[in-house]
């Protein structure tokens, strides 16, 4: 996994691996380059577990603003259809790289978050938002579809099908208030502890167990489509492997020992 | 598309058609012939895009008080499977119309809204309501089951699966707070601003860019049961194709000129 | 059906069964025989139409405090994986049999109701809860996943999946407030009247239509994975031969007269 990306900042401290977008002037746009790389770095994480858990942060106030307007926009206007479905299936491949990367993810969230930073925070497994957090599924206002990025499948199990149709339709920014009550946000917090909140949730879900979230992670998404009885069998099978883990028995006796579990990941 | 039907009425103004029930003095209770024509209305709807966006309006301080008990249960109560089976599919082929119009439906709910009426409402993309708005999926208070015109797969989806089993088990009334709280109603007004709200909506909506409210609106149901991975290709697809209209170019070339975007919805 | 299980409560009376588990000194943990011996009475209750509605009660203050460490899951540590997965599709099978036994049930939740607790909650029809209950889906506590018994395909139905997500990964206890506002407790009610009122739901239930009723249980988990239109056709159908049951006669003459309609199940 690349440590040292080019096209955003990385930081992985005690498992705990925290990125944001780095241009906080303009309130953190994506680029064409940004966006490959985030999925590359994602892709890679599936076989990196030396990093436990991710915190994709805001920067200078912001979350992201999706993708720019000058660097991504422009160009689309003038590509032709092979070129915009590769490029639509790029950004719909970072949010499979977010769900399939086997590491909750932690989305803190300050300011604007809009566009493709809103699907980046819909994408991932938390996400904990100040109360200044505006967050927008704008792709209407530029003249394209809801469905951009998995948003017309993933937003609705987040917040019903009625609340994500008006977003989805209308472009309107969802209020911090409105997100937590909806289920969207997790938490809201002051943005001078926000950092500081994600990093907390990151180290408790870092320290484990890790296998065990991995396939938390895992099934959440593999179970989107099944029935409740295909559901039922692949969560018998998929847990059946977890209590094969050390983990699971060091749990076992931490509690015959009425002591707090230390998980290995194994 | 028949502007003039016979069994409701209907009202076309700069691409916003306004349907409504008309007997109010029954609270617009539905009849065999308003349900085959509002289906073959919103059938028609698919191909006709000079109308943008749809509000089903209430009419007389009523939204709709479902199947009429004496023109549709008396006469169900002594058809053969044959006939049965061609009326309930004749009432869900009028939900798969409204989901398949491609154009967004705007329901505009005062008073009662029960049985058919309520799946009407569910069937809608976006719902505003008054205060006085009472919605029950009333179906086992005929001695039959929740499961009426698809009510068992949209409503949890947009209420929760354990809100939804309470109202199609007991058939009791969802209050208009219950059904805000809940992600039903979008928006609560009071009686007298009702129709203007719904309108300044449906006008939003039918700004545009339609191309691309119609492609949002086919995929929030075209994904319904697909998976994650399968949901965002057909995003990708989808969101490419919205990428070769003209709108995308207005609506950038709006952008760097700092005007506000004229969608034409090519 | 056994009306006299050896390890659970079973009470039934006027087509209401009320069953809970019966170690009230240990707040009602689950051993390998009362998972057993419940799954085969909820098989069972499949093809028994004396029973109309059931009541899943708490004893001594607890719903169910999950999986016995010292029955269960210490014996599972030592088990080789054809044991583990025999055991989790035991477990599973629970869940199906609750999810596919056609009569509606109803959780009384008070005080402790975690892990395979919490789930016996989830897969019921309505959750009535005391302020004080407390539900955790505490799996990641010891050492395993949040993928048991249907929690990452079931859970997200009812709460939303960015709510889902967390409880999974954290093992967090969800508080009764935050129960009903999120969707999975139906109505809170003081300790002093939970069973009271658990047993006026299961009452009105059990008054029918129960035809009716085991039609919407079954349409609520078949439909769970189908298309829109698939799930409207299924329903057509299903509906269609609800139209033939005297229930659906008995309301329409019941509605004429203008008397209540007395439902017998045919």
């Amino acid at each position: 996994m690349n440590r040292d990306p080019e096209h955003f900042l990385c930081r992985i401290e005690e498992g705990v691996a925290t990125v944001s977008l780095d241009r906080p002037e303009r309130k953190n746009p994506l680029t064409f380059d940004s966006y490959a790389e985030l999925r590359d770095w994602f892709r890679d994480l599936h076989y990196d577990d030396s990093v436990k858990a991710v915190v994709f942060a805001s920067n200078g106030g912001n979350f992201c603003s999706g993708g720019d307007v000058h660097d991504i926009i422009g160009p689309l206007t003038k590509m032709s259809m092979r070129e915009l479905l590769a490029f639509t299936r790029m950004t719909g491949d970072l949010v499979k790289a977010i769900v399939t990367c086997g590491k909750p993810v932690i989305a803190a969230i300050d300011g604007i978050c809009v566009g493709a930073g809103a699907i980046i925070a819909m994408a991932s497994d938390i996400r904990i938002a100040t109360p200044e957090a505006k967050t927008a599924f704008l792709f209407t206002r530029v003249g394209l579809a809801g469905c951009d990025m998995g948003a017309c499948a993933i937003l609705p199990r987040i917040i019903g099908q009625g609340r994500a149709a008006e977003l989805l339709y209308t472009g309107r920014s969802m209020s911090a208030e409105e997100g937590q009550a909806w289920g969207f946000h997790n938490k809201l917090v002051a943005a001078d502890q926000l950092d500081a909140e994600a990093q907390a949730w990151a180290a408790r879900i870092a320290a484990g167990p890790n296998f065990g979230h991995m396939m938390t992670k895992t099934m959440l998404a593999q179970e989107w489509s099944m029935s409740i009885e295909q559901a039922i069998e692949a969560e018998a099978q998929a847990q059946a492997i977890c209590m094969q883990t050390a983990d699971f028995e060091r749990a076992y006796h931490a509690f015959v020992n009425k002591e707090k579990p230390l998980f290995e990941g194994d």
